[in-house]
């Protein structure tokens, strides 16, 4: 091997990082029920008996209103965090513990070993009670749906009816999407994720090589390695080295091999080593092949293969009808095994069916294992924080969480023009502060749209729904007269395509509010015409200068009223406001106004 | 099989489009040589002797001086294209023959199969003349640059010196890239496709693990197969697999098995066929099984993978620097197995030792395959058609092609600014209208940015050199003082962040000429104060409605002024228009001119 390090130059730590979390293993603090009677599977095969590990985290209150399922992924067991400091790491330490985002201080966390699998709950690997003999391949077909039946008797075992919080990634988020589903009378809120309703065909096209790589290889037996007393070693690495690829980002990668591209490892193993990637996949191959079982694998990943909640939004619509959760759903944004668009997909479904969902695409470079890394966690993990304790909040208190309500005249000129209870969408809500104004009316028919991730946040810590979207791509996800109104706050001047804009609110909306800064304004004039300088609207981002305002368009009072008028627009009212003043204008509005609000709607609807 | 359709219901050219070009397998218009003296390889190999079959289209002219050599990708052959409507398909149909991009009734065509392949050229299937058996896995290791020794060894017997063009796609275009390297003085232009100065650590590792599948399969048997009489089928297919999951983007895999989802064909195969993606890649992985060779495939991934110009700029720069070509550099968006970024490395390395270099990511929904496809050549073969004519008439002509003048007062105000053979540098310079100009007074010491593919494409029709870019990204690719003058003409309105463009500018350009629309003009002014309509300046577009002028950024000449007051910049000189009267204007240009040319540059250049 030319080119190599020793491999005690380097420690597994430093080259490996996401290993040691992957592959850690131990089940000291695991329990176990054993149900005897025969579980009858959603494609019709049966278990004589079904045996569930799992491990708790916290205290069950008296309520038993504080239970968090956590779903592991494909290959991954009920150890999902240390139990005291002297235990081993679990797989999700960063997210659950005392003080964490699952703050076991407060709540009773459970992650159970998922039907299929091979760390002790009844898996291929498990030894068929009728035959004495190992399933093997006969173990029967099952889906995502048999993995949470499973759950659910667990559940029942442990007298646990309403899930806080279910709560998981990749497989473990097709688990928590299929609770919603099944059993929404049971479930407060979803957190799915890094997941999606269904595969992308490129991810499913890794799948069936990974095994087709496993059933290829003549250790196999046809799934009766165990009797030959072999181990499908070969294929089943391979099929590890395909997912590890697809688990970090290509500049992540880029990265973590790109300067020492040539420089593989000299780690014992029979697969190629020359290059540094291939040494990293070569002993994330043989590892796997000591702590998974192959025929698991099989299973768990047809499993995951064949979740399809739909394919078409309607499809995906009538799946989620009749949720009644409230939502968190996150991607990352370089995921390209389960690539942000399909969690856009859900959460749009879910918009179109006036669900209370949150969604954020968090920016990262560690592609589908950032659900499993420290990395973003300043954003995701405080977003599931924020929503899991507002959403506690709200279970136990009937009102949503308290807001500290700054001065804003516009803001509070909008609200009177709501009538009580109505459905209001936001766009480029910001952080929320007309939301959370009328939230503390006890108003959840109302969401907020914002492009900017940390305003997403504020949003989630202030209780308030929000969907990060751009604008500026339009509000497809919302049916024609959607809301009572939308909203568009000082920001028109800020979008690109106004036309496209207001006719999607018009759309959506049944009365749409439109306020901008008026560039007719007599101090602009002034600027322009007795100092010759470009005129410097405010739009409340304190940032004036032509090369630099965040304005892109500008338009007079004037200029929006004749708009309105080609656009077949109806103006319902109109508020002019000289902010500076703090003061409503009647006269010359068009220059004597800085601001305007407008409510507007299609003209057609009303005759 | 549940769910399959039957075979005979889907046409194979309907399904498996793709497949017809790369299974193409006939050799019948196919020449060769052989040469029998010892090869020295690179790496201190050596063959006995060197067979190389290729084949050839159109005719040798008596200058010889119009070949261009086309170089195969990983698993293609000398079988580019059909030499008669009654032969069979070649890989590159779309664009070599009569008419074609590649016009045999002008060009003088040479495909040969590569060094390492096993389509007749010398490669491991080979006799070794040395033991009268194959060479197996005892091939000796070969790089990118014995392949093009071999390619040169084909055109010296062929008495060629000179190649108009060297062209190629994938491997193909390292294949060109290295012959740019090794015999400058030999080729008078290049166009890699899809390719890349080395692999992403991504690609890299999917070749790794495809090899690892090889070396598994029990039927290798060390590279001995044909001795024992087996053939690495399945490792060889499951690599092949792979290699088609590269090949197609996502979007693109979506729609072609997303609708029938879980309907595979019912081919005859041992791979999983219950979704249709998987009876693809089975019927993939069994065609290829057939036509190529497991050590060739082994044996030309591997020289792939150790092709490596360059990883950081300087290494490029450095490895580029004594080409003497002009150049044409393709990538396509969704291409993800040589993403787009890695044509511009080797492009921005090209810029930044002022090489004559094209480049244009053309959109395309193909990935990787878009290269072999008719979906996007209105664009990439177009380019590569008008580039080849325009660098064989400058060959030819000793000029640049003609070209037909409109009439532009503000370009002929520019032009007379410039020094003769000054080089320029123009941003956003749309069809190139301002460069074809100074292009004419034969100075070659120009190039274009451009945003837009189809203006990109203009350019290039123009024969004038332009590189697809965005100016918001900044001009790292450029030295400082690299330019005597960079230019942008009635863009500063259209950028958003107006000091970061304009440093980059002050940055690379010795003297910049900035020309934007004065909203001080007085028009404008009276606009807005008498009739209170926000002003709405032209800058050509001729779209001036405020809610979808592609300005947005508004500035007087005053506020230009102040702002290089501001930031240290020196205004030499200042050209005021009155574009409607055709004038220049002298007196109180603030609102006497619509137009303002200037020439700045950093002032502190000048202490």
């Amino acid at each position: 091997m030319t080119n190599s390090v020793p491999s005690s130059d380097i420690k597994p730590e430093q080259e490996f990082d996401s290993d040691a979390v992957r592959n850690a293993n131990p089940l000291r603090f695991a329990e176990e029920i054993r149900i005897s009677a025969p579980f009858k599977l959603e494609n019709g095969g049966i278990l004589p008996e079904i045996r569930i590990v799992y491990e708790t985290y916290g205290k069950l209150n008296t309520a038993k209103n504080n239970v968090i399922l956590v779903c592991h992924a494909l290959s991954g067991d009920s150890h999902a965090a240390a139990h005291s400091p002297d235990d081993d790491p679990g797989w999700w330490d960063i997210l659950i513990g005392p003080g964490k985002p699952l703050d076991t201080n407060k709540y009773f966390v459970i992650c159970s070993n998922c039907l299929g699998g091979c760390r002790g709950t009844t898996g291929p690997d498990s030894i068929n009670p009728e035959t004495g003999h190992r399933y093997g391949m006969d173990f029967p077909e099952i889906t995502i749906g048999d993995i949470v039946e499973v759950q659910r008797l667990l559940l029942d075992n442990l007298g646990i009816d309403k899930l806080l919080c279910v709560i998981g990634g990749s497989l473990g988020g097709a688990n928590a999407l299929e609770w919603t589903i099944r059993y929404p009378a049971r479930v407060v809120s979803a957190i799915p994720l890094a997941s999606g309703a269904h595969l992308t065909s490129q991810a499913l096209a890794f799948d069936i090589v990974a095994r087709n790589a496993i059933h290829s290889d003549p250790n196999f037996h046809e799934g009766k390695y165990h009797e030959k007393g072999t181990v499908p070693a070969d294929g089943l690495a391979i099929a590890r080295m395909l997912g590890h690829i697809t688990y970090l980002s290509r500049d992540g990668m880029m990265k973590k091999f790109g300067s020492a591209r040539n420089h593989g490892r000299d780690i014992k193993t029979k697969f190629e080593t020359k290059f540094s990637v291939g040494s990293y996949l070569a002993h994330q191959g043989d590892k796997f092949v000591e702590r998974f079982d192959a025929n698991s694998y099989l299973v768990l990943s047809t499993a995951l293969d064949n979740f399809n909640l739909g394919e078409t939004p309607e499809e995906l619509q009538e799946a989620l009808r009749n949720t009644t959760c409230r939502w968190l759903i996150l991607s990352f944004s370089t995921d390209w095994l389960f690539p942000p668009f399909l969690s856009r997909e859900i959460t749009d479904a879910l918009l179109a069916v006036g669900k209370r969902v949150n969604y954020c695409n968090i920016q990262s470079e560690c592609g589908h294992d950032a659900f499993l890394l420290s990395n973003d966690f300043a954003y995701y993990g405080e977003m599931i924080r924020s929503f899991i304790d507002n959403t506690a909040y709200e279970q136990a208190a009937g009102t949503p969480p308290p807001f500290v309500r700054p001065d804003r005249l516009d803001y509070d000129l909008i609200l009177d023009l709501f009538p009580k209870n109505a459905s209001v969408l936001d766009l480029g809500c910001g952080r929320g502060g007309l939301l959370a104004r009328l939230r503390q009316q006890n108003n959840d028919n109302i969401i907020g749209i914002e492009v900017k991730e940390k305003y997403v946040l504020s949003c989630i810590q202030r209780g308030i729904d929000v969907v990060q979207a751009d604008l500026n791509e339009g509000l497809n996800m919302f049916a024609d007269g959607q809301f009572d109104f939308v909203v568009l706050s000082k920001t028109l001047q800020t979008v690109l395509d106004v036309e496209f804009v207001l006719d999607e609110m018009l759309r959506v909306g049944k009365r749409c509010i439109v306020s901008f800064p008026n560039l007719g304004y007599k101090d602009y004039r002034k600027r322009l015409c007795e100092e010759g300088l470009a005129p410097n609207p405010d739009a409340g981002d304190s940032v004036h200068e032509w090369y630099k305002t965040q304005n892109v368009r500008f338009l007079t009072l004037t200029d929006f009223e004749e708009f309105c008028r080609m656009k077949n627009i109806q103006i319902y009212n109109r508020i002019a406001l000289d902010t500076k003043k703090h003061q409503p204008v009647n006269e010359n509005p068009n220059e004597n106004a800085d601001m305007i609000i407008t409510v507007i709607s299609e003209r057609v609807k009303e005759t």
